[in-house]
């Protein structure tokens, strides 16, 4: 079980989908942040088993996720399918891991808590064993909106995305990048990921339809956000639109506060927010952001229809929308003795 | 001067801006919908003067757009730069033409009629020889807005738009065709149209920026929409972004009614009108919408956060909302015995 005494020593640490996109970068933010691993164990579905990965310049053999895996081991990232996370997860944890898990599968249940650290690491202290990673998109819209909700409360938020392919995967920017190929050829294009082609488009439609005419990735994004946040009936409503970017997410933030709250003051909240770098009135854009962990906010102005304001945020969706945000949640667990 | 006697008569048409990428779409426009053309004169600036059009499966010189041009001319098609728009139309005008301009320079002088001829054909009875043709955006948006106004009212609208490269010019769609074949070679990418670099990325600046941090782009369909809809205090606000996509703006579009409205309305209140063709709670795309002069509908829902709705909107940027619109707001003269 999670006990304190393991603070201090280096950790067995496992990753769930350790070839798949956001894992591959998950090993290098591991890596990078000098995470306390003492072994690495590189899981995957049977499919994937039996390839490599380099992990700090070494090379390790994929292993099968199997319940017997997670046997010795501290913590365990999925990073893999929700299939992978809904059977696997509770094996971990029955064997004494922690585990972080950046699929939607234990979201919104409600022992497992939903964490960005920078904004509510103390729901970690209450943890069953399963800790959840927010949606890559859900991540960059909350980042923005907390140090907004300290300084004046949030009234009502209106969400326009634009995601990268990555967001679905490798698959995700494979597709784009073969259109891409077939386009300059004359060729046909091919959509299997997307729900129309992608190349040249922008396509309203991330992840499968409800029934209310909403797609499941515009209910993550209202449900997590209110979530995380701590507001179960924030008023926050999305409209999800996939673009032909590789990398980093987009998107296009209205807000209106329950207090006045000038933009000077705005300012100085998003600036002095961790995680958040500010742009104010210029315009970072989803290329600015590949490779940083910085959530970067910019077109900052007074709507015209009420006292709200405009912004518009990027993120890197495989780093702080997905590897950092996991490996960040570690930290936090470390931090507060429950590693 | 405009009188009624030439509705019967085949017209002298001249078209400023015969080479830009909506000249050359008007060019089409007007012989696809068979627009009474009995000469057509063909214009641009001196830079273009010489180079020759097809129309209606014949070859003219383009000439050099000076006063002297619009001697006996009955309709002037402006899709120039507003630099020329400025100069020329005062002296086509006084020539006796009727002027219809494409650019944004005559669009918010309370004496010029800002026309949507499904929308607002009445405003073209007081005109004094200038009408103008509302930005592309705009167009797409206002085609949305107006069933939904007829059937309940509007309160406020909040816009995010999508466009294609396309609407800014030959220029802004050879730059980013460009910049696709510098990504395939590994080469480094050129911007002198876009702010940042369109390919593979989403680029929230359209046109140039304001003092109050917005752009002159999200301030036109701001004012455009209040002249047009005849709603001049309208809560109706919006942020503009360039996506890589070569034709078709794209429009995510929350509105607030002032009666309540039932799902079941807004379809059919949508589905009814001239010029849109609604694809209920399915997702059109740019790729869909062009070629076509109608405005696409789709992705309809009631919104999470109150009792608005959420559309998404395609239009292509060439046809309707440009040249189509231009030649409608010529035919609409002619139906009014204004030409």
């Amino acid at each position: 079980m999670a006990t304190s005494d393991r603070a201090n020593r280096d950790l067995r640490v496992a990753v769930v989908g350790a070839t798949g996109a956001v894992g591959e970068v998950l090993l290098n933010v591991l890596a990078e942040r000098k995470f306390p691993v003492g072994s690495l164990l590189p899981l995957a579905s049977e499919r994937s088993a039996g390839s490599r990965i380099q992990f700090r310049g070494e090379s390790i053999a994929v292993e099968e996720a199997r319940p017997d895996a997670f046997e010795q081991v501290d913590v365990v990232f999925f990073a893999a399918t929700g299939g992978l996370s809904k059977s696997l997860a509770p094996e971990a944890v029955r064997r004494g891991a922690v585990v972080i898990d950046k699929s939607s599968t234990w979201r919104m249940d409600p022992r497992v808590p939903l964490v960005v650290p920078e904004i509510n690491p103390a729901a970690l202290d209450k943890h069953e064993g399963i800790i959840s990673c927010p949606n890559c998109t859900t991540i960059g819209a909350v980042m923005t909106l907390e140090p907004l909700r300290r300084a004046a409360g949030l009234e009502e938020v209106v969400i326009t995305t634009l995601q990268a392919a990555s967001g679905a995967g490798v698959a995700g920017t494979s597709e784009l990048e073969a259109q891409e190929q077939a386009l300059q050829k004359g060729e046909a294009l091919k959509s299997d990921v997307f729900a129309s082609p992608l190349a040249r488009n922008a396509v309203p439609v991330c992840d499968a339809f409800r029934e209310d005419g909403y797609t499941l990735e515009e209910r993550k994004l209202t449900d997590e956000t209110r979530k995380i946040l701590g507001l179960p009936s924030l008023a926050v409503t999305a409209t999800c639109v996939r673009v032909p970017v590789p990398v980093g997410h987009s998107a296009s933030i209205l807000v209106r506060t329950e207090r006045p709250l000038l933009l000077d003051e705005a300012r100085t909240a998003l600036a002095n927010f961790p995680g958040v770098e500010l742009y104010d009135t210029e315009a970072p854009t989803a290329q600015d952001v590949v490779g940083r962990d910085e959530v970067l906010v910019g077109r900052l102005r007074r709507d015209l229809a009420s006292e709200g304001l405009w912004l518009w945020e990027v993120s890197d969706n495989l780093r702080k929308g997905a590897a950092t945000n996991a490996v960040q949640i570690a930290e936090a667990l470390g931090e507060r003795g429950l590693l």
